[in-house]
């Protein structure tokens, strides 16, 4: 039974909670929060302690921790983690600065840690479905990759003061999937970015709507576009093309009711957030990491390099915007 | 060159008329119609001329009669261009009466002539690849078809009255795409009828929604539903379920436009009705009318007895709404 | 807390438990089995004890029976759990014989018990969802009811011939969605069938594919075809028409990835069977019963009345396919 | 009526050539090509005389001249036209040389001649009803717009080579379609391009996959991407993301015929390539031509500044490929 501490009792918190409590091999024994109530709340509902994070961290009983905690606590809990030689599992970005990242990776090696980071969306049975037939040759070799992610509605302006803009905080996302579904490094990334969603967003010197163009060292291409409001719902869409055909990875709706009239056809809309639309993703990201201790797989992807990576073309990415001009990695 | 003499002006008429124009093996070459404006005006626009029933018949610059005068003139028209030695086109039906479809064709087979019936559905290209991938064996054998058939509206009363009931009038269609695609013929028929589009149609003795299903001899089985009114637009679909898979062809749209937004994702409706929806039916109809001429092909189907099968089941569905019994065929 | 004995410890027991082990409303106290072993299994995974079905009748901290025994135990548990003053959650069919059911029925309402039956489709939440958009007026009125359900595999022939016959044991759900979603009697049932994917099942008496048209008082009409085979998963799709548009609902693939070449564009097959396509209505269903009993409901739909009409209609298309007549109901 | 010079009977030259014999308003009097039996041919089916280019500047009988030529002779004839005072069709692009094109449109602007530019995407149904319903506010304020344009099969290298490369003979079209939509000038383009599909093409000096994102002044941007090869067809897609919504226009198929079966879910692949995908498109674009004579219209668009705004973008793609820099126009 691989025993975990949560750190980070919020809505993604809950969420890997959830997942753990329903894993025979996995049992939730402390919740760690800075609001007191919120980490009750979440240990009375599991049968799970409360704790500090330090007391996580000493926990004869914890195998493994689950950070969920603010950006900002990432790197030193994770660092503390693998000192104390528990597997990790961390909530994505693994810090806003590519240094940071470095010296958290160099602590994990050393230590010989396990660490997924959590990009949940490589868990998605939509995507994971479309990169298992790209890695079986149903496309032949990658040539053009789409992304397109659109949030239901802008963030208030506070969080995106903290959050390091759009392109670390929501395109990071995307980044790691280009990455996942290319299968080779990007080398140039070119950004554009503007605020039309939210003239506040701007204000406060971030974008809300932004495209990015990557190319890899063998001339491969992929293409992001962001917006932080779709009057739709959440829009996440893939799409492969490559030497002999093209995946696409499509939205999901509320329900398969068509009503058909005067107007037209109309289909329900998509699945609201990402808690709805990555429901199973959280679930299966968190049950691999779950298998990876049980069975002793030593690196489960997405690691802490795939972080780093991420954190790099994010980078770059807001380079561009800010500069006008082509960043090379 | 396939000299054409076309018996009725009106809309049919002026669909097939273009074919004819547009076909390089084809020229109309006479017109004749009750109103002498409308025959004028179709004869002008082709350089065709102006001429009587009779004197079509008795040309001797005319290789083949199109029929698209009322259905009551039919029977007498297709024997008489029958006894004039010309190849005939005539809409369905041959006749309301079964008996003088027999007479028909009698003539027509006493002087072998060649005798096709507008059943222009057959040659929609949706539907004919549809019947081409079953005669290819893409389903394996035929199990189970489902016709689905809806007007955008019903029609004026007046027009029911003579029109010898939705079974026999807009039906029709329906049971030879049925015999078409089953390809076995039915013995028995089952039917069900309601007025609740417009009561003035139940008031006149017919229907204006019903379902017939029939069954062959080795047991496959057909459902055909219609109805006089659906508000989406002309509702055309065909589906058939076979022992290793199933064949569906869908609803056309005006265009592949889509709208998308808080109220969910909205298709453009269907084309409106049947000039627009099976304007390609009409012509590669015709142009497979004129093929079979030009290549001395003897029996283009659907033929005479194609006319007289629909006409039984027809038949036999009004039997079965009327005394709400199964009908032996 | 509302306290279960569940009797039957199979497949359909399995799913009901794990749905009750998850309602904070509820829990699972007995679980009683034929073969001890599946009894002990699904009682340790819940922390549930082993008990005789006589046991959970009489027990006192049983609040609810769910019986998912096989259909010849149906009758006489819901009266046992009925007198016993248990809520009654009971798999359809009720009984295979109408003349049970309604001695049943008296049963269950001389002690005013609650009792809801196991149509399970009613809560699948694209058929509720189109529910409830026909009674909130999207479509008017009602006209025009189509099923399409078929099941991906035939069952075995000895399951065949204990089962009732196709009309009773698959066709079944269909009827109850029929009323569900035209909320009118039918009066009329005309029934076709056939032995056409398996020899053996039509050598037992049965059939593997049919069709169904039901009539109701008013004229409305419904659909049903039915198929023990379909190559392309588990078939299930909903569509209504009515005087201002039509309400479709329709199937749900593995995945929304979509493979484009040259062969077309091919999506994923359709969700295997039952369990999986309507794991979520099996769980909204019990969940449903459980705030049923909490909120002191009196009478959750599908209740008994519920399942006596969808056997009288099984009845009557058993009786319309064996004499090639319509029956009335 | 108006009577049309056609210079170039080839495949062009044909469509335009039947679209103008089907117009009651237009005629075709001349054809020219270099090849004398290209331009006999055409011309004698319908009715019309071959002339030199010359002869068609100067005959009196000749109201409009529609240059299919090949490119390199557009600018010259465009001028001669304008400076005989007929109307002018012309296929893009107007000319590889933006100084050339400016000269050009001197000469047009000085006679005041009628010009319009071959963009016939702007008239195919899909996409012009999609921009009209920009227009009339579906969607709001256009924040993003993603064009897909992928031919189905490269052309050979000495086209490749004559061709002014990809974003010249290629991407041109969706210049002109993102500035369509859009309704606003793009001020920067950042192009990525290789060779992924035939390698002769790289060692031509062009690409055959591209990514090009600009942005207008106030921010908004446009997302275009291209492939030389498309194995599943002719893949012509937009979509457009506004304040209030999205609104797509997607794919024509060869059929609505879908394949069910154990493999999934297959549609037929798409319409071949643009004579097909753009029958309506060239109808819709000519008849807007001789509408546009016909009723003094003085200015239809897309006009020559159309073409030298597409061209002027096409150019800073292609400079911008090369350099590895975004270029500002």
């Amino acid at each position: 039974m691989i025993s975990f501490g949560v750190i980070g009792a919020g809505r993604i918190g809950k969420v890997h909670a959830k997942t753990i409590a329903a894993n025979p091999k996995a049992k939730l024994a402390y919740v760690a929060d800075a609001v007191p109530k919120a980490a009750e709340d979440l240990a009375r509902q599991y049968g799970a302690k409360v704790a500090s994070v330090d007391e996580i961290m000493n926990a004869r009983d914890t195998d493994a921790v689950l950070i969920g905690s603010p950006t900002g606590f990432h790197a030193e809990q994770i660092q503390a983690a693998s000192n104390a030689g528990k597997a990790i599992m961390c909530e994505k970005p693994v810090s806003l600065s590519v240094k940071a990242i470095h010296e958290t990776l160099k602590v994990v090696e050393k230590n010989k840690s396990m660490l997924m980071i959590g990009f949940n969306r490589r868990f998605d049975p939509n995507f994971a479905g479309l990169e298992a037939r790209i890695r079986k040759g149903a496309i032949g070799d990658v040539e053009l990759i789409t992304v397109i992610s659109r949030d239901p509605g802008p963030p208030p302006v506070e969080y995106v003061k903290g959050s390091g803009g759009l392109f670390r905080d929501m395109m990071i996302h995307d980044f790691d999937m280009a990455r996942f579904l290319m299968g080779e490094e990007f080398v140039v990334v070119q950004a554009l970015g503007a605020s039309l969603v939210d003239h506040l967003i701007g204000e406060a010197g971030d974008v809300d709507t932004a495209a990015v163009q990557m190319q890899t060292k063998s001339g491969r291409i992929a293409v992001i576009t962001n917006s932080r409001r779709a009057t739709y719902g959440y829009d996440q869409r893939m799409e492969v093309h490559g030497a002999k055909g093209m995946l696409t990875a499509g939205n999901i709706r509320n329900t398969t009711v068509e009503l058909h009239n005067g107007e037209g056809s109309t289909e329900d809309p998509l699945l609201n957030f990402f808690t709805e639309r990555y429901g199973a993703a959280y679930a299966n990201e968190l049950n691999t990491f779950i298998a990876a201790i049980d069975s002793g797989k030593k690196d489960p992807r997405p690691n802490g390099f795939d972080g780093l990576q991420a954190q790099i073309l994010a980078d770059a990415a807001t380079e561009s915007w800010k500069t006008g001009k082509p960043v090379k990695v």
